[in-house]
């Protein structure tokens, strides 16, 4: 059975995209830890990060960081923060979080709560900036 | 003022290697969150990762899989966890950290303490694994 991200890539469920390419997709947490928190995800549906093959893997960063540096052109914050957990999808997916302080990024905390109308504008203010 | 990690790079301060090439080393975590847990640093003394040059940042994650492969060898874990933060040391690094649950990768939790006897063991296992 496809993966939740595979299913996303493939429009059968909504997401807040941000950045696409022919290997990876870009789409906000909508359970975010910040404003402007997304998942950067290969097409490749592959479980753990380090199982991707060496090229990919490369590409996978390069990609991420176009990603971050949109999302910096859109949320205020010191810089952005990146985290691999893969506990709970199996299905590889990088965090982008932009982060002022360490706490920022504790993913034990609450997740923020927001609506449908900001996270589509969000996602529309990255997307303008993905270079 | 070169930084704390090009001093290490450099042994002008004792560090715990667990892989070297031309372009990276990784050295445990001498406050870990969890034993293994490691710092991947690139040698070129870049505060944000993601100011990096692609090409070597790409190759910065293929050479941080590989050292993450050799500490799952060595440390009974679910998989590698990734974080990069990058508020405190001006010189970028990731942390790869065997984790379980989520909450192994908390920053705000108090670090374990292990004696350098440990360490020095840890190191020269994983070290014996990187391939």
């Amino acid at each position: 059975m496809p993966s939740i991200f595979t299913r996303i890539a493939e429009r059968e469920i909504p997401g807040y995209f941000v950045a696409e390419s022919e290997d990876f997709f870009a789409i906000l947490d909508i359970n975010p830890l910040q404003k402007g928190h997304t998942l950067v995800v290969p097409k490749m549906e592959v479980d753990y990060i380090f199982n991707l093959p060496d090229e990919l893997l490369g590409n996978y960063f390069q990609f991420s960081k176009r990603v971050a540096k949109a999302i910096e052109n859109v949320v205020a914050c010191d810089r952005i923060g990146v985290a691999v957990v893969g506990l709970e999808v199996p299905h590889a997916h990088i965090h982008l979080i932009p982060i002022n302080n360490i706490d920022d990024m504790n993913f034990s905390r609450p997740k923020l709560s927001v609506d449908k109308d900001e996270l589509r504008q969000i996602a529309e203010d990255i997307s303008a900036k993905f270079i």
